[in-house]
C-alpha cells in the first residue's frame, strides 16, 4: 500500500544524480548524491538507493526523474522516457523512465531536469504565483525551462534553448566547444566552454577575467531570445557556473538592455531589471526538488493538467 | 440588437489594411483594402468602414483586431490596445482598440496580426487539429505568431520573433535596416531588407540571385530557433516574400537541417521537413481571417479561454 504522501525523485545531472524522498520542500526524508559515471553502474546505483528506501520508507505514491537531455517525452513513442542524443558520452539511447517504472510499478513522472526544476519553482520556490516564466541552469550543460500558463512548452517534443545560436561579441575568437553546433550558447558559456576558454575551471576564474565580457555577452542574447519568443514575466538563472559569479547577473542585464534598444516597453527591461533577471528561490535544491514535483503530477495527472487561463478577453 | 453570427475585423498591416465582415471563410460578407498611410487619416477611413457596415448590416457581435507590432496587450495597462514602439514612422503609441471599442460599443479582441493570423489556421485552416505550431509571415516585417496549448504565447507581453538577433552566414556584408537592431532577423531578411540589400524588389529578384542564399540562411536560423525554444509541432511560412520566391521553401528547409545537425530527434526534422514547413492554409486569407478569429473569441471570451490541456501524465 503506498505511504498516502511519500514522493520519490531522482535528478539525473550531467555530473551528478540526486536521489530524493519526501514531499517537498519542507518534508525531506532521504536524499543521496552519487557521480554520473558509465550509465549501467549509475542505474544500478539509482535503483539500489529506491530499492532500499522501499524497504525502510514503504512504496511511495509516484517516482520523479528529472532529466539531463535531450530525451524523449512523446507518449506515442516507443523511445518514451530515453536520453536519446546527448552530447554525454556512453548516454546515447539510454531507457530511463521505463526501467524504472517497471522495477518500482508507481506512476513515473518524467521531463528535462531544468522543466523540472522550473516547476519546482513555481510550487515552492520564488516563481509562486507567476503563470509565465523561465528557470535557465548555466552549468556542466545550459538549459532553460520555459513555463507558459502554468506547464512547460511541449510540442514536437521538450525545448532546447541551450543550443540555440547566438550572435558573437566582435572579437571572440573562441570557436566553441558543442560536439553538435560549436559555437552553440552552450558550446559559448557553459562551464566546460568556459574552462576550455580560460584554462581554468569556471568557478576559479577572477571576476575580472576577459572571458567574462564573452560569456555574459552569449547568456545575454540567450535572453533577448527568451525574451521575443516565450516572452517570460521573470528569468531565474541558477547553475555552478551562476552561483559561483555573481557579478554575472549585473552584466547579463546591462548587455541585455543594450541589445534589446528599448523595442520591448515593459517596467521589467528597465528600471525592473533587477528583478527580472534573478537567482532560483530554491538555490542548489531547485533540481531534487524538480524531481519531486514531477512525481506530484505523475501522482495526481489531473491536477497537473488543469492549466492557468489567461485572464483578459482578447488573449 | 446585434447580429447573432456577424462579426467585424481589421486586419492593420504596416503597408495596408483590410476591413472584413463575415462569420468565417465560408460567410465574408463585405471585405474592404486600404492603404495604411498616415495613421489619423487611415483610422478614420477604417471608422467610416464600419460605420457604414452597421448601417447596412446591422451590428456585429464583436470586433477583432488583428494589428503589426509591438502592440500592449497587458490588460492592466493603461496603454492597453496601443501600438507601442513600432519602426513605422508616425504610428508609435497610437490607441487602437480602446478608440474603436468606444466608437463601436461591441468587444474588441485584439492581438498581432501574426497571432490571428495563427489562430485563424488553427480554426479554419491548415493547423486544424494541431495545439503547438507557428505562423511565419515573411513581408513589410517578420512576424511570428506561436501557438502552444491552443493559444497565443503571452507573458510580458506578446513575443516578437521578428527582431531575435541570428548568426550570419560566413562573408555576407549587409548591415541590416532595423532601426532597432539593425541586423536582426527583420532587418535581413524582410522584403525591404532584401530590396535595400539587393537593389531590387523581392518580389522581382530571380531565384538564382546570390541574395537568396543569406536570405534563406537567415530565415532558417529564426527556425533553428523556434524549434529550440517552442518546438512547433509545424510552421506555416507565408507572407508577400514567401509567395512570390517559392523556392525559399526547399532551401530553408535544407540550411535548417545542416544547422540543428540532427540533435533534435524527431520525424518532422528528417524525411518529413516537406511537411514541416509548409505554406499557410489560408493563404492570403490568414491575416484578415485572423481578425475575424479574435472577433470570435472576443464574443465567446470563455471558450477561447478553455486551453486544450496535454494527454500524457507526465507533461
Amino acid at each position: 500500500m503506498p505511504n498516502s504522501k511519500l514522493l520519490a525523485g531522482v535528478e539525473l545531472g550531467g555530473t551528478k544524480c540526486v536521489c530524493i524522498l519526501g514531499s517537498g520542500p519542507d518534508d525531506v526524508r532521504a536524499q543521496e548524491r552519487l557521480p554520473t559515471g558509465e550509465r549501467e553502474e549509475t542505474l544500478r546505483q539509482i535503483e539500489a538507493v529506491l530499492d532500499r528506501w522501499r524497504h525502510q520508507h514503504g512504496a511511495a505514491r509516484a517516482l520523479g526523474i528529472a532529466s539531463f537531455g535531450p530525451v524523449d517525452l512523446r507518449a506515442d513513442s516507443p523511445a518514451f522516457g530515453f536520453i536519446t542524443s546527448t552530447t554525454k558520452p556512453g548516454w546515447r539511447n539510454t531507457d530511463i523512465a521505463q526501467r524504472l517504472g517497471r522495477r518500482l510499478g508507481i506512476p513515473v513522472g518524467f521531463d528535462t531536469d531544468v522543466n523540472g526544476a522550473a516547476l519546482a519553482e513555481g510550487r515552492w520556490g520564488a516563481a509562486a504565483g507567476l503563470d509565465d516564466y523561465a528557470y535557465v541552469t548555466v552549468g556542466t550543460g545550459i538549459g532553460v525551462g520555459t513555463i507558459v500558463r502554468g506547464r512547460p512548452i511541449f510540442g514536437m517534443n521538450h525545448t532546447e534553448l541551450g543550443h540555440i545560436r547566438v550572435v558573437r561579441r566582435p572579437g571572440d575568437p573562441f570557436g566553441g566547444i558543442c560536439s553538435f553546433h560549436g559555437d552553440c550558447v552552450e558550446g559559448l558559456a557553459s562551464g566546460p566552454a568556459i574552462e576550455a576558454r580560460a584554462g581554468m575551471p569556471a568557478s576559479k576564474l577572477p571576476a575580472d577575467h576577459p572571458a567574462w565580457e564573452f560569456v555574459a555577452h552569449s547568456l545575454a542574447q540567450l535572453m533577448h531570445t527568451m525574451v521575443l519568443t516565450t516572452a517570460p514575466q521573470r528569468i531565474f538563472l541558477g547553475g555552478g557556473v551562476m552561483s559561483a559569479q555573481q557579478h554575472l547577473f549585473e552584466r547579463i542585464q546591462q548587455e541585455l538592455k543594450r541589445s534589446l534598444n528599448h523595442y520591448v516597453e515593459a517596467p521589467q527591461l528597465e528600471q525592473g531589471l533587477p528583478q527580472f533577471i534573478v537567482p532560483p528561490g530554491l538555490g542548489t535544491m531547485a533540481g531534487p526538488l524538480g524531481a519531486l514535483a514531477l512525481a506530484l503530477d505523475a501522482a495526481n495527472p489531473t491536477a497537473a493538467q488543469q492549466t492557468p487561463v489567461a485572464t483578459a478577453a482578447t488573449r
